[in-house]
């Protein structure tokens, strides 16, 4: 039988309404204060000195990367200090959900960070039409970039035509407001010639870039993945790995690999690995 | 660097380009075949007789329960064969992605089994407005009962007004159409103080249940979940247990911690478990 309210329950739903009551009172729109930007870290990633044992310079590793924070719990502050990171670090994006598209674009404006917004995430199950709203909204709120899900079960059941016009019709929201849209395969639930199958409806439909996985399903990123997406995208199109890069290897890999973008929540620590002990102050690593 | 196309996989892109055009052509409008409802069955579900350990009757139990298939890679096929299921077992409802609303209307029609939709789901991290036309769509495609998602980081950060509005935004489009509302609090991600703001929150805006979890969490329904919920919303509001509800076990202590419904792709073995030897046939049980 359902549990009787007790006094102690009683007294703190009474606290909880009281504090509802004072939480809908209360302004939110300024919970963050921009930091400064550290001036020594700009310089170091600058440098035109090459990451130990690649060609790359950490300022080409950091436009490669793409910051990413999807989680449910996520609160407006983290998004906030997700988006300060990126531009200390001259990240490519902040890749997050579309409710926070505007606060994102209001802290990384005035740099080079692009906000990149996720659309029929992650499940790929919502309907065409809502996907193609989310994308328009998202755009509008200040998104430049927009990865969203293929309708991974139509496609396993090669349902193609289902999957080309769920994909095409994103393509024109986002291209009619100069915006790139990335499709992301869920490479992890799909044998070899799904994917196959996924790169070439995506490229069909005109998209920018196919994207390996959600970070929510089964797998993420394999070498694998994304140099098959890559040979078959050849040159015309953007690949970028997603889910499980956690560290400057990884990155590297995935690099050599093929891809063009990395999304990662560990951008960070990849950067840190890279610039070695040219960071040894940690000045804004802090967060 | 990138892979080169070679010849081996030159020729499958052929293949799977051929495979695209007929896909392409193909019409995918009628994949599944309804089959008779097992009348055996049928009588057995209705049979008076209580399950072992509990006041139930198989009948009872049925009824408690929304057969639900959420998984990314669900195909067309596969949301057809649940719904059949459910309308076999005589399930309150089926709970699909909102792309499968028309398929699964089309199935369960003519039985009493109602369609239940979830709606950003299940980061609860697109906007308001993209919730409440994705429900609208949902609604118009079949759905009955709607789950939605709430804006977790936003509850976390004691945000109410956000959260407030954006459920009541949701309520306002499914009771203008007669469609029950669901509000999925993500408990495993909460606190207790938090679990009890989302659910005063829920009453507030006249949602008529609140769920414990969307099944992408961390974890899913605990009875301590469903007893602090029961207890919040006394008898003004259903509540909807979910995530991890097994077996027969599970089903009938959530009832018992206040459970008016409960959200599980366990439905049919669950109620395997409650006919007992009463089903040696299985015969529908195939699927």
């Amino acid at each position: 039988m359902p549990v009787e309210l007790n006094n102690s329950l009683e007294q703190r739903i009474q606290s909880i309404r009281e504090e509802i009551r004072l939480g809908c009172e209360r302004e939110h729109s300024t919970l963050f204060e921009k930091h400064e930007v550290v001036p020594d870290l700009q310089s170091e990633i600058n440098d035109k000195q090459k990451i130990a044992g690649s060609s790359l310079s950490p300022r080409d590793l950091s436009s490669y990367i793409e910051h990413t924070l999807l989680k449910a719990e996520a609160s407006p502050l983290q998004i906030q200090e997700l988006c300060w990171q990126a531009v200390q670090f001259q990240f490519a994006t902040v890749c997050v959900n579309p409710r926070f598209a505007t606060l994102a674009a209001s802290v990384v404006e005035d740099s080079s960070v692009r906000v990149c917004c996720v659309v029929g995430f992650p499940l790929g199950a919502s309907n065409t039409a809502v996907k193609a709203y989310e994308a328009d909204r998202a755009i509008h709120d200040g998104a430049a970039e927009i990865d969203m899900v293929l309708p991974i079960g139509y496609l396993r059941e090669k349902q193609y035509q289902e999957v080309y016009l769920d994909i095409r019709q994103v393509v024109e929201v986002c291209h009619d407001q100069q915006t790139l849209l990335k499709v992301i395969v869920e490479a992890s639930e799909l044998n070899e010639d799904q994917t196959i199958a996924a790169c070439m409806l995506s490229m069909e439909a005109d998209a920018d870039f196919v994207k390996t996985s959600t970070g929510f399903g089964t797998g993420g990123a394999t070498r694998e993945d994304v140099a098959l997406m890559r040979a078959v995208v050849s040159e015309t199109m953007g690949v970028k790995a997603s889910g499980g890069i956690r560290n400057l290897t990884d990155a590297l890999e995935m690099i050599q690999a093929g891809a063009n973008r990395l999304g990662t929540s560990s951008g960070v620590h990849i950067m840190k690995q890279a610039l070695g002990d040219r960071v040894e102050r940690e000045v804004v690593l802090e967060y």
